[in-house]
C-alpha cells in the first residue's frame, strides 16, 4: 500500500472509531451501548447508512443483527461473513466489538474500491449483542444466526429495570417478523477482528495474532461453614475459622496454577465472609474459583485435584464444605487452516505476529462450532479492557484492517 | 449453706434473671437495653426499687450509674464496690452484665440478712454502660467513676439515629447536675462477677475462675493494592493478584498464632475485595487482624513479626501494602491478692476452679488501673455470648453468687 493510502486509512479509522463511540458516550469518555437501548438503535441505523454509502446491500434480521453485503460474481457460493458486535459493557471502551465491525466495513470498502466485485460474496456484520450487559444472556447476535438461540430463549428475560426482553426488542423494531428470521445456513466462514483484552501481544512486541483456540472455563463457588466465635475468648485450637481455611485453600490452588506453567489460569475473584467484623472468628466464608485453559482435560485434571484438595483441607480443619460448579464452557478450537493462512500472510508482510489462545470469550466461539472461524487480535495497551481506558494504537488498528484486507482478498477474489 | 437456703437462692436467681431480662425483651427472647433508652430507664428505676427493698441506701450519679449502699460500722474506711453493667448489645443475652449486677445485689442482701451490718461499707453498682452498642464509646459507667472519662468526652457523640449523647442523657434525667458527679475517690476495691463468654471453663469442667489479667488487643487493617485484570487473558506470571497475596498472608499469620501455643489469639475477621467479581483478578483486597494476649511484649513481638512478614510478602508479590494500627489496648493485670483469695476460698469449698486470663474486655479493666480489682467468672454454655442463646446453668450462677458471698464476707466483716 502507498503511504498516502495508509494515511487515509488511519484517518478513516480514527474518525470511524470516534464516530461510533459517540453513540452512547459516557461522562468518563467511555461508551454505554446496551442491546436495544436508544444509543444502540441510533448506532445500528447510522451504521446501516454508512454501509449503504459504501455501496453494500443493507439489511437487518429479526433480532437486530445488521448486514452489509457485497455480492460475489459466483453468487451461489456461501457467504464470507466478517464483523463483530455493536454492544458494549456499561461504561466500556471504544474498541471492544466496535473495532471489529469498523475494521470489516473499512476492509470490504477498500477491497471494493480497489478490486471491484469479489468472486465470493462478502458480508459485513454488526452483531446485535455479545456482552450480556443488559439482559442475563450473552452472544444473542451470533447465537441467533447459528441457531444456538431461538427467540423464545430470551423473550421472558428482564433487564435490571424490569423491562422485558421482548418489549425492548419490539420497541427497537425487531422480533415482530418485519425482518427475515436470523438463522442462516449460507455462511462459509466467519472472520472476526478484535482487541486482545490482554497484555501478551504488547509485552512480546507483537502487533497481530491469529487465535487458535478460545479457552474453556469452569467456575465454582466454595462455601465453608465453621463456627462464629468471640475473637478474644476462643483459644486457637478450639476454632473453626473459615477465613483461615479459605486462605489456605486459595493460597494452595493459585500456587498450583502458577506452578503448572501450562497456560492454565485460575482466579479467586470474589470472597464473602460472615459476620465480617474484626472481632469475631468468622463462621462462614465463600469464594469463587474461575479456571481456564484451551484443553478440556487440562481443566478437568486441575479442577478435579482442586476439589479433592479443598475437601481434604476442610476435613482437616473440621469445617464443612459445599462446592458448586456453576459454569462449564468447553474450549472452542478455531479453524486451523484460516489461522495458518492469516499467520503466514502476516509473516510475509513482516508484521510481528504469533498464534495464540484467547482467554476471553468472543462471538467467534459461537461461530467456531458452526463454521470455519478465524479470530484475529490486535494489541490492547496495558491489557486494559471493559473500561474507558481501553486503548489500541492507531498503527495497530491499521495493521488489523490491513491483515483483514489481505485475508479477505485471498479468500474472496 | 443449708439446702433450703440454696434452693431459695436458686429460685431468687432464676426469678431475678428473668425479671431483669423483661426490660428490653426482644422477639427472639433476647434483650436489647441500650444506654439511656426506655428499657434501660425502666430497668434502672426498677433496680433502684429492688435495692431499696433490700435495705440499701440508693442513689444515682449524674451519668446514670446506680448504687445501693450497705454502710459499714467503720464508716470512714473506703468502699468495697461490687457489680457489673446494666446495658446489653442489640439482641443480646440475659446474663452478660445483668448477672453480675444481680449476683452482687443477692450476695449483699444475703450477707445483710445473715450477718447484719458489715465493718466496711459495701456498695452494689449497676454501671450504666459498658458495651458501646448505642453510642461510639464504651465503659462509660466505669470510666466516669474512675475519672477516665469526663462528660465532655461523650457530649458530642450521636447514635445511629442521629440522637446526640447529651440529649439522650438529659432526656433520661442525667447530665443536668441533679445527681452527684460520678467521679469517686473513696473506693477500696472493685469486685465483678461475669459470665466467661468463652468455652474454656465448660470444656475443662471448671465452674468458677478468678481472672488474673484482661488481655491487651491490637487491631490492624492491611490494605493491598495490585492490579485488576481480566481473569482469562492475564497470564499467571503477569498478575498482581491481591486475593492470592492476602490468602498467603492470612494463612501464614494465623498458622504462626496456632503454632505459638502461648495463649495468644489472632483473628482475621473481615475481608473486603474489589471489584469482587468472579472473572476479574482482584486489584484490591483489605483484611483486619486482631491480636490478643495478656502480655504486651508477646503481642508486640507477634505483631512486629507479622508486619515485617506482610511487607516482605507484598514486596515479593509486587503488590503495594498499607498497614494501619487502629487499636492498641494494653493488657490489664488485676489484683493478684484478690485473685488468690478468691481462688483459695473456692478450692476450700471444693469448687472446680482455676485462675485464667480474660480474652474479652470488661469494666474490671477500667477499675483495674484505678483500684485493686477482682473479676470472677462462671461458665458460658458452648461459649456463646452476645446472643439470645447465651446461657449459664442455674447451678453455676449459684456458685458465682456463693463465691461472691464468701469473698465479700472475708473482706467486709
Amino acid at each position: 500500500m502507498m503511504d498516502q493510502a495508509s494515511k487515509t486509512l488511519k484517518d478513516d479509522l480514527r474518525q470511524a472509531i470516534n464516530w461510533l463511540a459517540s453513540f452512547g458516550k459516557t461522562e468518563n469518555d467511555g461508551v454505554t451501548r446496551l442491546l436495544y437501548d436508544e444509543a444502540w438503535q441510533r448506532a445500528q441505523q447510522a451504521l446501516a447508512q454508512k454501509m449503504n454509502n459504501s455501496g453494500l446491500l443493507v439489511r437487518f434480521d429479526d433480532v437486530g443483527n445488521l448486514f452489509g453485503r457485497l455480492p460475489g460474481t459466483e453468487d451461489k457460493a456461501p457467504v464470507i461473513l466478517t464483523g463483530s458486535h455493536l454492544d458494549t459493557v456499561v461504561d466500556g471502551g471504544k474498541y471492544d466489538g466496535a473495532f471489529g465491525v469498523l475494521a470489516s466495513l473499512l476492509a470490504v470498502d477498500r477491497l471494493r474500491q480497489q478490486f471491484g466485485a469479489p468472486k465470493r460474496t462478502l458480508e459485513v456484520v454488526a452483531l446485535c449483542e455479545e456482552e450480556g450487559s443488559r439482559f442475563p444472556i450473552s452472544f444473542w447476535g451470533s447465537g441467533s444466526i447459528t441457531g444456538a438461540y431461538q427467540q423464545s430463549d430470551a423473550a421472558g428475560l428482564e433487564d435490571s429495570s424490569g423491562v422485558r426482553f421482548i418489549d425492548a426488542m419490539q420497541q427497537a423494531g425487531f422480533g415482530k417478523g418485519d425482518y427475515p428470521a436470523p438463522t442462516r445456513n449460507d455462511i462459509a466462514c466467519f472472520i472476526e477482528t478484535h482487541v486482545e483484552q490482554g497484555i501478551t501481544l504488547e509485552l512480546e512486541q507483537n502487533t497481530w495474532a491469529a487465535v487458535t483456540h478460545i479457552v474453556g472455563q469452569q467456575r465454582y463457588t466454595i462455601t465453608l461453614t465453621g463456627e462464629s466465635n468471640h475473637a478474644g475468648t476462643t483459644p486457637m485450637d478450639r476454632r473453626h475459622d473459615t477465613v483461615y481455611a479459605a486462605a489456605r485453600m486459595i493460597a494452595h490452588v493459585i500456587r498450583r496454577a502458577e506452578q503448572a506453567q501450562n497456560g492454565l489460569v485460575a482466579t479467586v475473584g470474589r470472597i464473602k465472609v460472615a459476620p465480617n467484623v474484626p472481632n469475631v472468628v468468622p463462621g462462614s466464608c465463600s469464594f469463587t474459583l474461575d479456571i481456564r485453559h484451551h484443553q478440556s482435560d487440562v481443566i478437568n485434571r486441575f479442577s478435579g485435584q482442586a476439589v479433592a484438595d479443598f475437601r481434604q483441607q476442610a476435613r482437616k480443619a473440621g469445617i464443612s464444605i459445599q462446592i458448586t460448579k456453576w459454569m462449564d464452557a468447553l474450549p472452542v478450537p478455531l479453524d486451523p487452516k484460516l489461522a495458518e493462512l492469516g499467520y503466514s500472510l502476516a509473516q510475509k508482510a513482516g508484521i510481528p505476529c504469533k498464534k495464540m489462545v484467547s482467554g476471553a470469550g468472543h462471538d467467534s466461539q459461537i461461530f467456531g462450532s458452526y463454521c470455519p472461524t478465524a479470530l484475529l487480535f490486535v494489541p490492547s495497551h496495558n491489557g486494559i479492557s471493559h473500561s474507558p481506558n481501553e486503548f489500541t494504537k492507531l498503527d495497530d488498528l491499521e495493521t488489523g484492517v490491513q491483515m483483514l484486507i489481505k485475508l479477505l482478498h485471498h479468500l474472496a477474489y
